[in-house]
């Protein structure tokens, strides 16, 4: 442990022992038994955990105990993703990504970050404050591809990665390799807890350790989260009179507390992630920083979504946990105030989120550009996490709209087909002469940023994403996302269940689902008929279901037998849609939406010598029926070519002056083919145009 | 001088005589005649003095020995501008603008900052590192204010305020209060030099000094100013290899220099300029600086604008003076390709210019946001200045085109009607619950900003207009701005010539210019044709001229004679007005332009409860000539109110989803009447949503 002072047994329960009386965190006398380091330990879940499921059993979040979840999240080990739309990405993440991004961090210093307070590095910090974070992250991203596949060259040497982060932890607990060493006297300061990150670093390293434990068992990496909970946040941190406020400054501890809540049954930390979500008034926050951090008041005063994106989703998302645990209808009631706003008028159609480069921020109502969109891949992310504990309170279809609309488009474009570069921002209008891929470069997709939490954040997402294809209910199963799969698993009352998913969406709308119970059992078998499915329909054993509503569960209570078949028809056609006339970039435009995916055009597909700004759809009253689609198998790693009527300038617009007078007259067009390819399969050919949001003439 | 060290005469030229060999600097040994301190100087302008004017003949811009102008200047005295449109503004600007906002200076400490280095201040620094350079810029307004009226009591309080400034000049010439006293050590760093603004604030005393000075002939701010470059800048910065490198930071200096230069007859301020405009690649600067600053690199490598517009636009403007004294073809080339960057594809429809709040800068060409526009005042007033430097140098019409659209729309928006409150930000949209007045402000005029740069930038353009109206050429007059005024000068050779305009412009279309000549006199009258006045005629002594270009000065070369009168009929009717393709936000949306004035809509003038974003307006083949328009004396100082048929939606758009499948389909309307106003009186009543770009229907 190099210069780190020990700290005896006796003296830290001295200094826990100070910091009682705290009025809102009445908490019990915690365990210890973690204290002292363990490299391999195992858990142990306290008195509490007389209903915790095995480790293994635990989904992408374990709500089985939490009072106020109707869903409950399957394992991802439960779910086996079949050859088809996902199964290529999670090939990828797996193959490529997650190796090349250990790589990269190892390239970049973030693990001689920590050799370097052992003594085992002479290299000076790298990155900024929170790289601890990527490495959190990866590691996330490590432990629910463990649950899908055996990788035990990936496991040894993230088994090593881990060894080497909890060798740095001080006795106190304390551990950040940015505040470590030169730094320790800067630690939990007001400032630093405002833009330092502290409290996110150890979130993230909570997150990625239980990822880990849910594969794996090994509480290496969870003990030492806890510990620093335990031996130097709760002693220290909280609303006693003997301790210092916590500000999660970047939010994202809330939802980790809650979790490792989940996986320890250790209530103190829904108490500690509740105070922390209602902020600390015995510290002075800027409001303007309020509103960027989206943290230090309490939660259920906000009215809006405003400030940094991901802050606001991580908040959104630590809050729905809280609401799940604590059934607060003050946190209830605004969630669905902050959704609303989300949804109604703050939300790209790609699900992605944060119009604003400066902040990374929301911008006003409506206000949505596309080129200059930020749009950050962690942001979708938020997103997406945020609507599954949303829908895991309340069984709602349209939280899981989001979360389709999220992971098809604003999620998935976020990391290139092959699976080596990212997006940080995914603007959906992108011209590459403008240099605005990322701070001043062309390019929009990169294999390292200096700020590298989009990657892992995009490769934990895909490694976890069998778990959210299903959850369970009291009454039965629901099924939320659609792709070639199995599930092998059971209800809520222990009766074995698999589900096997035939299909070829999201390119067809087809989906044939064989129900396979050991014998006769009747329960609700609820199939999501998405929000755009308009005119599905669906039958059993060949016979056709009723009460078929786009945008809700279909619920089917029946006593479902072995071999049972389901087989839902979406409509499965290209679609014009159009945006609210307040926002201001949209107006006169249409974007295409083909199923749960949305489309754009590239330049690269168009004929020879169009400028995508000098295009437009014609609109008839058929609208849109007239689009041409090809499923192209080499093309994009397989992709739905769409094609439609359009006219095209007689003379470029880049030749046209800035201002015409009399200008309302329409500009002389020449029939021309528009091709449209899906958003999230964009920038992974030469750099070219980019446009989702295409102009539009009636015909 | 408090503690300041005196410095002999002897140890100076020492310093100075080592600081030779600079082979782009050969600068002649230079006058010290102004190194000891006076209060009250009058000018010495050395040996270049014998064709120099009199400091009271010298214009806005003195290119009176300018050998690359073909226009010179004429000063504000000679023109007195009488009752219509500019005259409420100048009045206002004299007895409300400049008397309430040295309040303001002085409540805030600006002044206290300069009283505290002699010990007379025991406040401490306020206001941003830069704050001297406001002192300066409404010593600035007022000079040119004195050059029209006799101000006593104005004259008196600023005598005061440059005797206060000039004490705290250090024996050294060093001058500027951010980096006396405790930050001495700071001074002209790199860092500094990049970010400080000393030789922005050194500019702005120059500036300000000669304005004061051509009013009053005082040369006690001259003197300092030049003391500093005289003393402490020559000597000790600059190519030399005893010298370190200037980086101007915020461009300002060179066009000060150049017009000390044109005020002294010292050459080597134009070699100074010329150096800073060159750059000095001994310092190596981000390259991301480079773009920011608009500086640090050869003026003539530049290819587009980019970075912060105001120091954009103070680049350009002080490269344009370079050129006008020097006629270096590189330069005249880049201002060339740079203006047609920012006509084609940067400049919004006012003449405002900036469109990214994020650095305060140009976007990506075409990037023309709306409601998230900067467009600060100050880039307008810069936009200006360049423009004005072009039109001397080409005597090209299309130049005195953007000057008219800056002044009447994105520079005279900068100022409330009653002159007391301010607009940093210019946007052509506006939701008062947006808080976007400025930086989480829901007020989009202030009295007061802590980075006051506009209030006094718009008082001193208001100040010095009347110098705008008229140049001079080898062969005649140029007659560049309409309003009711009487200029009293001289042509280049002499004769004395009277032009008395009477109009109601920009109201109404007609202009009586009456010339008034002692004895008949041939020369050539150039009278503008506005680009936007299509249709126009003109007839001299009620003989129609024949030739006539929008666009283009009418050259009139005849031997006038006295109360020859020339009329000219600019059709004056609301055009619609289309914006190119690219303009994402501007597609499907027209703006409405009357003469030089742009029209905007605020919802207080519309029928009650109709949502600006819920209206179009109908737009047929006559293309505009359905307004009807309306003088309405009481309104608004006076204004012209035009209205046009509309449509309003039947269902307000906030109730309805943020995506629409088949949303293309036309929404249901109803018939309305719109109503605009002139952009520039717009946030002067109630807080109000405002639009200058309007969604269109076909009838």
């Amino acid at each position: 442990m190099g210069s780190h002072k020990e700290v005896s047994r006796r003296q830290f329960l001295s200094a826990a022992a100070g910091s009682t009386a705290a009025s809102l965190l009445a908490r019990p006398a915690f365990s210890l038994a973690h204290e002292t380091f363990s490299n391999a330990g195992t858990l142990d879940v306290g008195s509490n955990a007389a209903a915790m499921l095995p480790w293994q059993d635990q989904g992408v979040i374990n709500t089985a105990n939490s009072p106020y979840a109707k869903l409950h999240s399957v394992p991802v080990h439960a779910v086996t993703i079949d050859e088809g739309f996902w199964s290529k990405r999670r090939a990828t993440n797996v193959e490529r990504s997650i190796p090349t991004m250990r790589q990269e961090l190892e390239e970049h210093g973030r693990m001689d970050n920590f050799r370097r307070l052992v003594g085992k590095s002479s290299e000076a910090q790298k990155g900024p404050y929170f790289s601890d974070s990527d490495i959190y992250k990866w590691i996330d991203s490590v432990g629910w591809a463990l649950q899908s596949d055996s990788l035990p060259e990936l496991r040894r040497k993230t088994d090593s990665m881990i060894r080497e982060v909890v060798a740095i932890q001080e006795p106190s607990g304390y551990l950040n390799t940015y505040y470590q060493g030169d730094r320790v006297a800067l630690r939990m300061s007001q400032h630093d807890q405002e833009v330092g990150h502290e409290m996110y670093c150890l979130g993230h390293m909570i997150q990625g350790s239980i990822a880990y434990y849910r594969a794996t068992g090994d509480t290496t990496l969870m003990d030492a989260g806890q510990r620093m909970i335990d031996n130097f946040v709760l002693p220290n941190y909280g609303p006693g009179p003997n301790q210092k406020p916590i500000i999660s400054g970047h939010p994202e501890i809330e939802m980790a507390l809650i979790e490792l809540y989940r996986t320890t049954g250790k209530r103190q930390y829904v108490e500690l992630a509740g105070y922390v979500l209602h902020g600390d008034d015995r510290w002075t926050i800027d409001p303007q920083h309020i509103k960027y951090m989206f943290c230090g008041i309490p939660f259920p005063s906000r009215t809006k979504l405003e400030g940094h994106a991901v802050r606001a989703m991580y908040a959104c998302s630590g809050a729905t946990d809280y609401y799940l645990e604590t059934g607060d209808p003050a946190y209830w009631k605004t969630l669905n105030v902050l959704w609303e706003d989300l949804t109604r008028r703050q939300m790209y159609i790609t699900g992605g989120v944060g119009a604003r480069s400066e902040g990374e921020a929301f911008g006003n109502a409506y206000e949505l550009p596309n080129a200059q969109a930020y749009g950050e891949s962690c942001a979708a992310i938020g997103n997406m996490m945020w609507n599954w504990r949303m829908l895991a309170a309340s069984g709602e279809s349209k939280f899981a709209d989001v979360i389709e609309r999220a992971l098809y488009n604003g999620i998935n474009s976020g990391m290139s087909l092959d699976g080596t570069t990212y997006c940080y921002r995914n603007p959906l209008a992108f011209d590459p002469a403008t240099l605005d891929g990322f701070r001043g470069s062309p390019n929009i997709r990169n294999a390292w940023y200096d700020v590298t939490c989009c990657p892992p954040n995009l490769e934990r997402t895909f490694s976890s994403l069998p778990s959210y294809f299903y959850s369970t209910s009291k009454d039965g199963l629901y099924v939320h996302l659609y792709d070639n799969s199995n599930l092998d698993w059971h209800l809520q009352d222990g009766t074995p269940i698999k589900v096997q998913q035939k299909t070829n969406y999201p390119w067809e709308g087809s989906v044939k689902l064989t129900v396979n119970v050991s014998e006769p059992k009747e329960f609700t078998l609820y199939a999501r008929i998405p929000g755009w499915a308009n005119g599905a329909s669906v039958m059993v054993n060949g016979k056709s279901e009723a009460g078929i509503k786009s945008g809700e569960y279909l619920p089917m209570k029946r006593t479902w037998k072995p071999g049972d078949v389901v087989v839902l028809n979406f409509p499965m056609h290209a679609e014009i849609v159009a945006s609210n006339p307040r926002v201001a970039e949209d107006r006169g435009k249409v974007a295409v939406r083909r199923g749960p995916v949305i489309f754009c055009m590239e330049e690269v597909d168009q004929s020879s010598g169009i400028a995508l700004s000098d295009v437009a759809i014609t609109v008839s009253e058929r609208l849109g029926k007239e689009f041409q689609n090809e499923y192209k198998p080499d093309l994009l790693g397989g992709v739905e070519v769409l094609r439609h009527e359009g006219k095209v300038f007689e003379s470029a617009s880049a030749e046209q002056p800035l201002y015409m007078a009399t200008g309302a007259e329409a500009p002389r067009t020449r029939p021309g083919t528009l091709s449209f390819i899906p958003y999230y399969a964009w920038a992974n050919r030469k750099p070219s145009a980019m446009q989702v949001w295409t102009p539009f003439v009636r015909s």
